[in-house]
């Protein structure tokens, strides 16, 4: 028990789990990027149309960063022309239900 | 229809309310903080040690932006000694869904 601002009560923290989520996946961009892969899988360029404001060299990093957690592949389709396209992996399609959950409490709750 | 890196399909974008959710959870402790008031209420003092690494004047500031968006209140008791305690609103309570699927994902899929 902690007597802490005059408040008895046990200690507060937050469950390490969900502070590993928060410090990923905000991570800025990283959230949005997975976000836009959950309606199907992109390539480069259509995903730096889709997250507004992202250079070329953030999107390659924050890619390569999500290519190396597990959460995206990256597929090369052999042409011509040669292509390349990023989709979810089962980790990354396992974010699903928090993001309906993350886009309903949104659209209640945060002003557009 | 889109033909963008030689893979036909509609254009992809991350649904609006979902990248309001990335971008304010995402900032930095934001999210830290909204998870470890679902524990109960906590105090200044309690929450800058359940925030490691935190410094006096961000929580401050973090604390101030999340009662300004109605995620979280402030409420003073009359002491001896005056308190200061923050809790989540009935909209910071709404994040809970989201955050029990996040927590669960992570487990699974962030390591440790």
């Amino acid at each position: 028990m902690t007597a802490n601002d005059g408040v008895i009560h046990e200690p507060r923290a937050c469950d390490s789990a969900l502070a590993r989520a928060f410090n990923f996946l905000g991570k800025r961009w990283s959230g949005v990027i997975l976000g836009t892969l959950t309606q199907g899988p992109a390539g480069f360029s259509e995903l730096r149309r889709a997250v507004t404001g992202i250079s070329d060299s953030v999107l390659s990093e924050r890619l390569t960063e999500l290519v190396g957690a597990g959460l995206i592949e990256r597929f090369v389709h052999d042409g011509p022309p040669i292509t390349v396209e990023y989709t979810l992996t089962v980790a990354g399609k396992g974010l699903l239900p928090a993001m309906r959950e993350l886009t309903t409490w949104a659209e209640c709750n945060l002003p557009a």
